[in-house]
């Protein structure tokens, strides 16, 4: 085991955090880009070190791992590219109009800063992408705040040697010291926490923790921004006409997702919902009685699982209809609405429920049984176009992302992408951990009123002399300011 | 007086503006935006009825309210125009991307939708543009949620006439009954903010109100976002070289920006700083004593003023300059920091106080003195650029509004403009009260994957039916998706 960070230890990488923060912050995008590109680089170079760690510590197999990796050096470089690219700064010039009713308005340039610091609670089920080097830290950099990652116990060792990679990097390419560090150990993060040179935070994991860390961040003396992933049952519905077309394809596909990381992804589909009569018991009974056996990531949450899946399986009204290496129960929906805290309580691991509705009025009132989720999926064909049209809405009142015929555990990182939802999928849902708009989450916006030209920060001047775009007057631009 | 709330009116109005959610959050950008603009018509419409009942609630002169109801219903259209231009609903779409590394990426479209009903809690100082028809309510419109403001007691016939005025104008346009409403008693406020069916709530006031709603908010089972802007000294720091080009004008700019609206203003410049041997005295305390006495919002108010006043003139090394219809105090900034805490605290009302500083590093001790604020004011010439370039990022450190050789008590209603700070001046620093900007504190994004164009809001559609515009695969355009 590697011991927890000592009071002192701590005690420096907050300060080197504060320290750093002015420089990280300040440096212009494509200095900041360089920076971030370089971290990129070397963790790709790493790869062959650091993939046999986590396969240890983690029991996750090396393809998953690899491709783990390449989704976080393309993270890292997606928000390279748009800090330069410059929309995440968001400028927006209103030059000064005397004419204004009712009074004239001065010349006024937003741009977004960083907050400062930023703590970032490490996950255990994804040990690069949602860990150390994982999207908060990449849009914690992107937004210009030095990053300080509280490790996960499950992968003790890849976060220390993750960090030494990232810190090497940073320091070649001549970041600040400081800009980034690794701190570990329960109390030792809830100390941090509570620091007030830390200025936000995030978090993946557990909605007990995730509740008790948002609980102090937002109650500090200082209250600051806490954005918890917190844990979401991702439902399945499936209309008859998609039954008629491509049953079977379903029910492989839906096997397929929830068993996939035997099943420890916070996208996993929790609950399939599927017409009475849909005839699929076999195909799928089959399609979990063909999934192996494997190693969940530690044993803490092993046990968790077992103690989560034989409570489950006790609820009146759910059946088993498969098990092995992995375990599918059946309900119907009224049986749902009936017990619903019971079958509405997340367990992660290898299990979800197929649950049977008979019409749509059933399947409406499914649907607004469900608290927040980060997705919701629906399966269809054009012939329910209307139907589609009707239920779209319930389900993004939900969910933070909403799926046509596809499966929820891919979590695409791009311009586009949300990875987030009502509570209590997440705290903070009107912002994402994933995609090129979460380091939003860790800016706060600066107004100029009437300063010359010459004093104001690089991306505010007339001439654009960094070509950004900037909405000036209204419209969005690359050109420069006109006075 | 206005009687409170009853529990059957409160239960009337959250259930009203919970079943008014839907529509009111769905209905088409240029529709919602006419809704808007027939509640400003109707306002301006109001007017000779609305003012003189703020005049005699308020104390306030009648060209200010009649100006802050032409802010108001400006401010109403400018979101109403920026809502047919589409920026606020931040639409990204992301193509689909077979040969995306490591994986294949889907078709991505997000869209920022409203979060559901928003408490507004309305403030005395500002009785239009703060209050039941305020940026608040105009932005949480703009962003799709219906409003129920908690009214301030200060004004509450206004309130009541106001509501009425906006209910009847939201009803002859079309809006779902429930788009709008008020409530009236402080026990009510908190019960509504406990309320399940609100998901958001605005706030402006002292700080300690704001924390404990604050805390209220982020504590509840369901927890929710809650923007308050809470109080700010606003100081403003004057270079040697400002003093030698206009340091009369800077001694009247400044007494008429700390008692103008005998000085209840959150961006009331609340401190001075002038380099020792300015020779300013005789000017400010001319001007100070030309002040006329005027009448403050309410008794409690007044109250609160006298016994701050009373408090900060006994602070050690605090000396009285001027004083009559509004107090000029004079401290050093030696004498400050010593006394920090009992300077530095806010005294809402026509009193400020000048620091002297004697050299740049005294200068440089005051500005790092301070908490958040709203504002921070820099008077310099252009002789003074290195310093400025030096200076200001301490200052948008400590302000999220920057001025140059101005005084904050303006705040343009723009897109640009930003009205927030680091804590405590507000909590939920990230985002603005005042300017385009604001809706998005009242929105969160969802995420479509793979859906076809036929079942998508027509704001996601490839062809772009609304002609918003859109960033399409990392570009911002107007046009069309070409798939």
């Amino acid at each position: 085991m590697t011991p927890d960070t000592t009071p002192a230890e701590l005690e420096q990488a907050l300060a080197a955090a504060a320290a750093a923060a002015p420089a990280f912050g300040a440096a212009e995008p494509a200095v900041r880009a360089g920076w971030i590109r370089t971290v990129a680089d070397a963790l790709d170079a790493a790869v062959d070190e650091l993939v046999p760690i986590a396969m240890r510590e983690s029991s996750l197999p090396e393809a998953r791992l690899r491709g783990e990796v390449a989704r976080s050096t393309g993270q890292l470089r997606l928000f390279a590219d748009a800090l330069v690219e410059g929309s995440l700064l968001e400028v927006v010039i209103d030059t000064a109009d005397a004419a204004a009713k009712p009074v004239p308005r001065p010349d006024l340039r937003r741009v977004l800063v960083p907050l400062g610091p930023v703590l970032v609670f490490a996950a255990s089920n994804f040990p690069f992408a949602f860990s150390v080097c994982g999207g908060d830290t990449a849009s914690a950099f992107a937004a210009g705040c030095p990053v300080v990652v509280k490790g996960h116990p499950g992968h003790p060792e890849l976060s220390v040697r993750t960090a030494e990679v990232m810190i090497e990097a940073l320091r070649t390419a001549g970041a600040p010291d400081g800009a980034f560090g690794l701190i570990q150990g329960f109390d030792v993060g809830v100390i941090a926490l509570k620091d007030p040179r830390i200025t936000a935070a995030g978090f993946t994991g557990s909605v007990p923790a995730g509740k008790a860390l948002h609980e102090i961040a937002v109650t500090r003396p200082e209250p600051i921004p806490f954005y918890g992933e917190l844990g979401s049952l991702n439902p399945v519905f499936v209309t008859q006409a998609a039954i008629d077309a491509r049953g079977k394809e379903i029910a492989t596909g839906y096997v397929g997702s929830f068993t996939l990381g035997v099943g420890q992804f916070c996208t996993k589909p929790g609950l399939l919902f599927l017409p009475v009569g849909h005839g699929l018991q076999d195909a799928l009974t089959e399609a979990v009685g063909g999934v192996a056996a494997a190693t969940m990531l530690n044993e803490r949450i092993k046990e968790t699982f077992d103690t989560g899946l034989t409570r489950l399986e006790k609820v009146e009204g759910v059946r088993v209809w498969g098990s092995g290496g992995a375990t599918l129960l059946q309900t119907t929906v009224g049986e749902l609405l009936a017990r619903r805290d019971e079958i509405l309580e997340e367990c992660f691991g290898p299990v979800s429920i197929v649950v049977e509705y008979d019409g749509l009025d059933e399947l409406r009132s499914a649907i607004a049984a469900f608290d927040g989720n980060l997705t919701a999926t629906l399966h269809a064909e054009e012939t329910d176009n209307d139907l589609a049209t009707e239920l779209l809405p319930l389900l993004t009142a939900k969910a933070g992302r909403v799926l046509w015929n596809g499966w929820p555990t891919g979590v695409a990182v791009s311009w586009a992408q949300h990875h987030g939802g009502p509570f209590p999928s997440t705290v903070g849902s009107i912002h994402t951990s994933v995609g090129v708009t979460a380091a939003r989450r860790f800016q706060r916006p600066v107004a100029y009123q009437d300063a010359p030209d010459a004093v104001l920060p690089a991306v505010l001047r007339d001439a654009n002399p960094l070509g950004i775009s900037r909405r000036i007057d209204g419209a969005i631009s690359t050109g420069e300011v006109k006075r």
